[in-house]
């Protein structure tokens, strides 16, 4: 026998298919919404109603974007000629807030995951091929996650997918940590650091 | 400059006043939504409206209801003379798990914490008494949690509350949990666990 009322059973179902949401949290955030202001509970469901009837994928780059194009693709500010290859539109955010890039991007929206079937083509790698012949790009900078998943698909789109074009291909520095200790490093990140070592100016 | 599109800025914002929800959860189930079918993002906007539409606390227990009563209050087969008194409507759900338990609730809607400003009068405490002056119950048991403000609680509730009413008043027993280890309790829980010691037959 159910012991909250069915709205109440409907709504924690439905929390709890939210990424990082469990049981627990998903009738956490139910009770908290049911004691909330009416007012307050509503324009959560406004904003995510609002969002998926206004926001998109960009249909150059798919970064979010209010119309056909995003806020980077459509600044005539940025340098059409760098293109920052990224998993997910979240990673923009990281990278734009370093203030060290000033060109575009290109969202594969995820990465090859063979144990979850994502292969080349569900992500947006077909995309990034036709940008790369059609747009005048000098370098591709591969910027997805340094993890397994991240560095397979940096590979596979070097090897596969750029090696015909006439184009720059870099990837992201692998190394210790700024502000991180040699000590707590793990073996890989300081093997990662000693064969990317930089030779110092004397 | 906000890299993402207003919508999904608004969405996350509202998404992060939830509980235990921080920036990042916020970020990640927002871009969840974003990627998922609109049917199913609507459908939890409509959960989240249609609860808050459809579902209050119970005039009585103060429990979740969707009419007048919760499903409870209004069950014949429960003990009428029984009520046990919890903070949260998810307590009912744990007490009712053990099948252990036949009467009715009164939910106080929280715990008493200076800390935060909460006091007696911020609970449903006059609600309790009304009830106990009112209805026929024969004990009443204390059931918040066993941490500082669940025990004030309860001895705020005890001495302060039911005091003048003619009615046995019992608290949830505090000791070791089932399939622990002796050398792992605290010593706060071992010393209830000897304090509330019970004399075995022989």
């Amino acid at each position: 026998m159910s012991v909250y009322a069915k709205p109440v059973e409907v709504l924690i179902d439905e929390l709890g298919r939210l990424p990082g949401i469990g049981p627990k949290s998903a009738q956490r955030i139910a009770f908290h919404l049911l004691k909330t202001d009416a007012v307050d509970a509503r324009r959560l469901a406004e904003a995510i109603v609002s969002m998926k009837d206004n926001v998109a994928f960009c249909e150059r780059c798919f970064n979010v974007a209010e119309g056909a194009e995003c806020s980077i693709c459509t600044d005539p500010d940025r340098d059409p000629r760098l293109l920052c290859v990224v998993e997910e539109p979240k990673d923009i955010s990281a990278i734009e807030k370093t203030g060290a890039y000033s060109g575009r991007y290109h969202v594969l929206l995820g990465a090859i995951n063979p144990l979850e079937g994502i292969g080349p083509e569900q992500l947006k790698i077909k995309e990034l091929a036709l940008r790369v012949a059609g747009e005048d790009i000098a370098e591709v900078i591969l910027c997805t996650n340094p993890n397994l998943e991240g560095e397979t698909t940096a590979a596979f789109v070097a090897s596969k997918v750029l090696a015909p074009f006439d184009v720059k291909v870099s990837r992201l520095a692998s190394g210790l940590p700024v502000g991180g200790d040699l000590e707590y490093a793990d073996e890989l990140t300081l093997g990662r650091a000693l064969e990317g070592r930089n030779t110092l100016d004397q």
